[in-house]
C-alpha cells in the first residue's frame, strides 16, 4: 500500500508531527480540523466562508446524505463536490457511528446493520459493502470503513465481539473498493481495553488502508482515559500513514491529541455551539447571551482576526442571538471554525519550528489552565 | 425645504421617473428597493452579500430596535451603521405600522402610542417627538415621521380621524427634529378615499418634509385600488422630492407603482418567502419544495446571474430545504433581494433610455401575464 501521507517535521520533545495528505481533490496540511457539514453544507457557512477562515477539508455525513437526498441523486450531479459546490477535499464517514446512535432502532448482524430512518420510519440495510459504494457514489476523497461503535462502559466481552466484527467488516470495505483513486481508511476499535484496541491497530494494519482513525473515542469516558487510549493506538499505528481520531473535540483535546500524533480532526463542536452562543477565544469560552455582553464593544476574542472579530462587537452578537437572527449562527460559526482552523495552524507552526511544548504551555497559560502530563 | 432628490430622466409615456436621493452615508439611485433589516440585520445576508446583490440602502424597524436592544445602547456604539457593520444608507421606520399590527395591545391618543411589547408585554410609549429621538439615536439617514395607519376596510370616519391625527403629529414630528443632516419623510395616510388622501398629501406638503411616503397600503385593499391610490397621491405630491409607498410589494407592484411615479420601496416579501422556499424568477414564482425539482440540475432561474443561480442547483436548494439547512434561507435569500434589486435597476436603465413600456411589456410577457392598464 503507499501512502498518501508526507512527513514535513516532527516534534523533538512529543509524538506531535506535522505533515501532508494527498487527495483526488487536493493536498491538505496536517494536523488539521475538518468542519463538519453533515447534509452536504456546513451550517451557516458558505463554501467561500470555508475558504476564508482557511478550512481545507470538511466532512460529509453519509448516514445522512444515504436518506435524504440519495446517494444516487448526487452520483447523478457527478458528486457532492459539485453538488455543494465545494471543490476542495471531502471526508465522509461510513455511517457506522450514525447508525450506532440510533440506539434501539438500529440491529447489528455479522451481514451489517438494519436501522430505521430517522426521517421517516422506514427499515433500511447497510452493508460493509454499501458503506463503501455510497462513498464512491458521493465521490468523497477519503472514504472510511463501516464500523461497529463501542458504548461507554462496555464489558470486555462486548468490546471483543464488536472489535473482531469491525475487523471482519473492514476486510470486506476494503474487497468492495473500486479503483477510483478515493482513499479508504481503516477504523480502529477495541473500546477502553488497551490490548484491544492493539489487536484491532494490528487487523487493520494487515488488512492495510491509505489510512487509520481511531473510533468509539469521546463517547462518555473521562478525558484521561481518551488521551491514553489515543496515545497508546497513536504510537502502535504505522509512521508514514495518516492518523486520525474521529469526533475529536475541544480545543484542549486537540492540543492533547496532537502532542500523542494525531493528525486529523472532526467535529461539530465548533459549528453547533457557535449556534448555541457558546464562542472559542484564546482565554477559553464566552457564553454570548450572558448580560454582561450587553453592551460589551470588544471583538469576541481580541487575539482573532477572523471576519466576525475585525467586524462585530460582542454586543451586536448578543442582540442577534436574543432576537435569534439566522446572522448569529452565521458569525458565530465563523469565528468558531476560525478559532479551530488557526489553532491547528498554530500548531503546525510550532511543530515546523519545534516549539511545540512551548506552544502547548502559552495555550494553557492564556486559559490559565494547568498543563496537563502527556 | 431643499430637497435631497435629483430627477434624472422620465418617462415619455407614463410617470415612471429616474433620479437620486442624498442622504449622509451616500447618494441612492432611484427607483430603488430597499431591503428590511428589522432588527439590524437582513435575515441571513451579511453587508458583504447586500453589497454583492447591489443594495444601496436598508431599512430597519424602529420598534423592534426601541425595544431591543434598544436606541440608546445604538446610540452609544455611533448609530446603527456601526453596530451592525453596514456603511451605506439606511431608512428607519417610525413604529408606527409595527404598533398597529400590535391591534388591542396598542392604544392611541392624541399624545402618542401606548402599547404593549410583544417581547415582554411590558406597557411602553412613544410620542412623535419620542420617535423623532429614538431615529436621531440610531442614526438613520431617513428617519420616517410616527403615523397612525388606517385599517381596510375602515369608515370614512375612522379614516378622516386617523389622517388628521397623522398630520398633527407630522407636525411635531417636524418640529421635534434636530439638524442632524438625517431626512425625516412625512407619511400620507387617508385610507382607501381619494379626497382624504389628497388633503394628506396637502397637509403634509404644508408642513414640509425632506420626501414623502405613501402609508397605510398593502393592507388587505384589492390590487387595483392599492395602484389607484398610488397613481393618485404620486401624482399630488411634489415632483421635486422623492416619492416612497412603504411596505409593497409584489414584483408586479414594484412596476406598477413605479410606472405611477414612485421612487422608493420597501418589504418584506423577497426575505420572508425565501425562508419559506419561494422564489422570484423572470417567468414568475418557483415553490422550491415541490418533488419535480428533486433531480432539477437548472439554476432557479437562467436567466439570473445571482451567487446561488450561479453555483447551486434547484435540485441543492430543494434538498437543503427539506433537510432545514440554514444555508436554504442564506441562498434563497441572496437570490430573491438580487431578482428585486435587478428588477429595479432593469427599470432604472429602461426609464434612462425611454423605453419603459416596453419593459414592463416584456415584464409580462416572461410570466406570461396580461398587461394591466395604467
Amino acid at each position: 500500500m503507499t501512502s498518501p501521507y508526507s512527513l514535513h517535521a516532527r516534534s523533538s520533545t512529543c509524538a506531535a508531527r506535522c505533515g501532508e495528505v494527498r487527495t483526488l481533490h487536493g493536498v491538505i496540511q496536517t494536523p488539521i480540523f475538518m468542519p463538519v457539514g453533515t447534509q452536504a453544507t456546513v451550517k451557516g457557512m458558505t463554501p467561500e466562508n470555508l475558504l476564508d477562515i482557511g478550512a481545507q477539508i470538511i466532512l460529509a455525513n453519509t448516514y445522512h446524505l444515504f436518506l435524504r437526498p440519495g446517494h444516487e441523486l448526487i452520483r447523478q450531479f457527478g458528486g457532492l463536490h459539485r453538488f455543494m459546490n465545494w471543490h476542495k477535499p471531502i471526508l465522509t464517514d461510513s455511517g457506522g457511528f450514525q447508525i450506532y446512535s440510533l440506539k434501539e432502532l438500529a440491529r447489528i448482524t455479522e451481514e451489517g446493520a438494519t436501522f430505521k430512518s430517522h426521517l421517516d420510519g422506514s427499515t433500511l440495510f447497510l452493508s460493509p459493502e454499501d458503506a463503501v459504494g455510497v462513498q464512491e457514489a458521493l465521490g468523497s476523497d477519503i472514504m472510511m470503513c463501516l464500523d461497529t461503535c463501542i458504548p461507554f462502559p462496555a464489558t470486555r466481552v462486548e468490546a471483543d465481539k464488536a472489535t473482531a466484527l469491525t475487523a471482519r467488516w473492514a476486510k470486506r470495505c476494503r474487497a468492495a473498493r473500486k479503483e477510483t483513486g478515493q482513499l479508504l481508511f481503516g477504523i480502529v476499535q477495541g473500546g477502553m481495553y488497551p490490548d484491544l484496541r492493539a489487536r484491532s491497530v494490528e487487523d487493520m494494519v494487515a488488512i492495510g488502508f491509505d489510512g487509520y482513525a481511531l473510533g468509539g473515542l469521546s463517547v462518555g469516558e473521562p478525558t484521561e482515559v481518551m488521551y491514553e487510549m489515543t496515545g497508546r493506538a497513536a504510537a502502535l499505528l504505522p509512521h508514514d500513514f495518516p492518523k486520525y481520531v474521529m469526533g475529536v473535540g475541544t480545543p484542549e483535546d486537540l492540543v492533547e491529541c496532537v502532542s500523542r500524533g494525531i493528525d486529523m480532526f472532526d467535529c461539530v463542536m465548533p459549528t453547533r455551539n457557535a449556534r448555541n452562543g457558546m464562542l472559542f477565544t484564546s482565554q477559553g469560552r464566552l457564553v454570548i447571551k450572558n448580560a454582561c455582553y450587553y453592551n460589551d464593544q470588544r471583538p469576541v476574542d481580541e487575539h482573532c482576526g477572523c471576519y466576525t472579530c475585525r467586524n462585530y462587537s460582542r454586543a451586536y452578537l448578543r442582540h442577534l442571538y436574543m432576537a435569534r437572527e439566522i446572522m448569529a449562527s452565521q458569525l458565530n460559526t465563523i469565528h468558531n471554525l476560525y478559532y479551530f482552523v488557526h489553532l491547528m495552524n498554530g500548531m503546525r507552526q510550532a511543530i515546523i519550528e519545534d516549539r511545540f511544548e512551548m506552544f502547548r504551555k502559552e495555550f494553557y497559560d492564556m486559559r490559565e489552565q494547568e498543563v496537563p502530563s502527556i
